[in-house]
């Protein structure tokens, strides 16, 4: 089969490997038949170091299973699935928390021998617990935001929830990339009576505002925290969902929080250390967050994307083959595209 | 009358000042029935720069209501009264939220021209928002908890509620200064099943034990995270109160909280960032807390005080008038003393 290999940053192929195949009694394979290129994909496209074996990308997808392990009770052939960027056991004491990100038989896609997804097939480990089996029948209209389930809407509802999101909250949004416009949808869903959204790209300003983003605010630095505090009252917001994951856009968050609000963290930290530690601590600021537990949130989200009163698949604004992968992460390392889904 | 004046580190005075009088007609004037040293007036000690005017000291007291001003309607002239270590309005929005340490028209005493307690009477601004009226008169035997409302109990208990202290919890308490200890007091009074004090002196830790300590760790650095992971089953415990406020002790915390946990910070923090971001992020841990809003605690606490179900007076293991107050702050910097009463 053919599958996306980077062997260092900036190089990405298209490659034939092995077909995917059951390792363990408790895997699954399933034909993937959505992927996507996900902003964190940027980050090994521009730091990761030579590797010669090359890492198989890729960590998110719906797709049908084809086969299954000879311990695997919960899903089927044929089911039409959503496979969290995390696998899971279901079973294990985090799990049944909604932790499933820190399952102790867990892992990340994309790493060693789990390979990733941006590839015609790939192998579940704990299909069991891993894989969410939809109710529905593959559905084009429904394609895009179904495979966003898969990471960028659940960890934008992660954001919001770990930023404790409530009925007339004001939000600050940091980060303007897909992750950023589904915690529009989540900040939105949950309540909030302002949502400002900080970034700069025009295409990305206006999905957000349809999206609900009551304003935006496309300054830098102190300016840009200045200005999110004047939008809100002076005092700064309730809920910052810092969608970037560098420490600058860690420093804005503390800045615009107000006394006693809360930070969800959910892009994925390119720092050591959490900044500006004796202003949140002065503002009783709350800071959480992590790798979301998608699996977790994928019961509470599917009603409101299969009844479309949510639309997260709108952060796709280009559909690729396998063969277009390479030149979609230039895309999307260029900000040419929000977020680019595969069609292998 | 007679107040606590420090020049410099180690430099700590007793000397005549001019009596304590209103200057707004929203104060009080209390005499004080007790004062404390408190473990946070230790960094000045350790770190204050020469000032001519010196600093007066004191932030945590008892005491009796000597005169109003023309404003202030909830309390009068013989009351008894605790003084929250802050001062707050009690009527804005954060004060409604029971964020008193951000009310608008809020401080800290010990600042500028709000003087310390440590001193025979103090000014309290926001008198009517600050002072709250103990439902008793002066109680002897009651004394010693009833300070410990204005700072140190409260601090423990926001400690154990920011780091979300729950039934069944596994606590860890890092510092076995007042605070630390109160912090067990918290945690227990909150249902935790399991209570690992990190901390190193006899006599601090026997009055943990009766406080509900289960546990004690007293070796350091990673030694110790391993203890207490160990501890509590090999995966961290569920909530962190951070005592100390120094970035050894929060990267301490950061090891020893399981994924999904929370650390609740309430030590003075004498560092400028939050180490360990990244094994926070993954293991989605919460860090929270600041200053106590210890006016909004005191409702909650008083009947425990009141009716003996908790006994946090007994961190006071000396009891000085003012002019052994140098000599106080020379006995808890050397680790003589827990926490040393003032009875101007």
């Amino acid at each position: 089969m053919r599958a996306t290999v980077m062997y260092r940053a900036g190089d990405v192929r298209i490659e034939k490997v092995p077909d995917a195949a059951l390792l363990n009694p408790t895997d699954a394979v399933i034909r993937v038949t959505r992927a996507c290129i996900c902003g964190s994909d940027l980050w090994p496209y521009k730091l990761l170091e030579p590797t010669q074996r090359g890492v198989r990308m890729g960590h998110e997808a719906i797709g049908v299973v084809e086969t299954v392990g000879a311990e695997v009770r919960r899903v089927k052939r044929g089911d039409f699935v959503v496979m969290p960027f995390a696998y899971s056991d279901g079973t294990c004491g985090f799990c049944h928390e909604g932790l499933n990100t820190s399952c102790v038989h867990g892992g990340f896609f994309g790493n060693g021998d789990v390979h990733g997804a941006q590839a015609e097939a790939v192998r579940i480990p704990q299909a069991d617990g891993t894989l969410f089996r939809l109710p529905i029948a593959e559905d084009e209209a429904l394609t895009a935001s179904l495979l966003t389930l898969s990471d960028v809407m659940g960890t934008g509802h992660h954001a919001a929830v770990t930023a404790r999101v409530a009925r007339g909250s004001k939000v600050a949004v940091v980060g303007d990339g897909a992750v950023g416009l589904c915690g529009v949808i989540a900040a939105r869903r949950l309540g909030a009576e302002q949502i400002i959204l900080m970034g700069r790209h025009a295409d990305r300003i206006a999905l957000a505002k349809e999206f609900g983003a009551t304003d935006i605010v496309s300054e830098r630095g102190e300016a840009a925290a200045e200005r999110v505090r004047n939008l809100s009252g002076g005092l700064g917001v309730h809920s910052v969902l810092e969608c970037v994951g560098t420490e600058e856009a860690m420093r804005t968050s503390v800045e615009i929080t107000r006394p006693g609000g809360s930070i969800g963290r959910v892009g994925v930290p390119h720092y050591d250390t959490i900044p500006a530690a004796q202003p949140a601590f002065y503002k009783n600021v709350f800071v959480g967050g992590g790798p979301a537990p998608v699996r977790a949130y994928v019961e509470e989200l599917l009603p409101d994307v299969l009844e479309g009163r949510i639309e997260p698949g709108r952060v796709f604004d280009r559909t690729i083959g396998l063969d277009g992968v390479p030149d979609g992460y230039r895309a999307m390392n260029a900000r040419e595209s929000i977020e680019v889904m595969v069609k292998p």
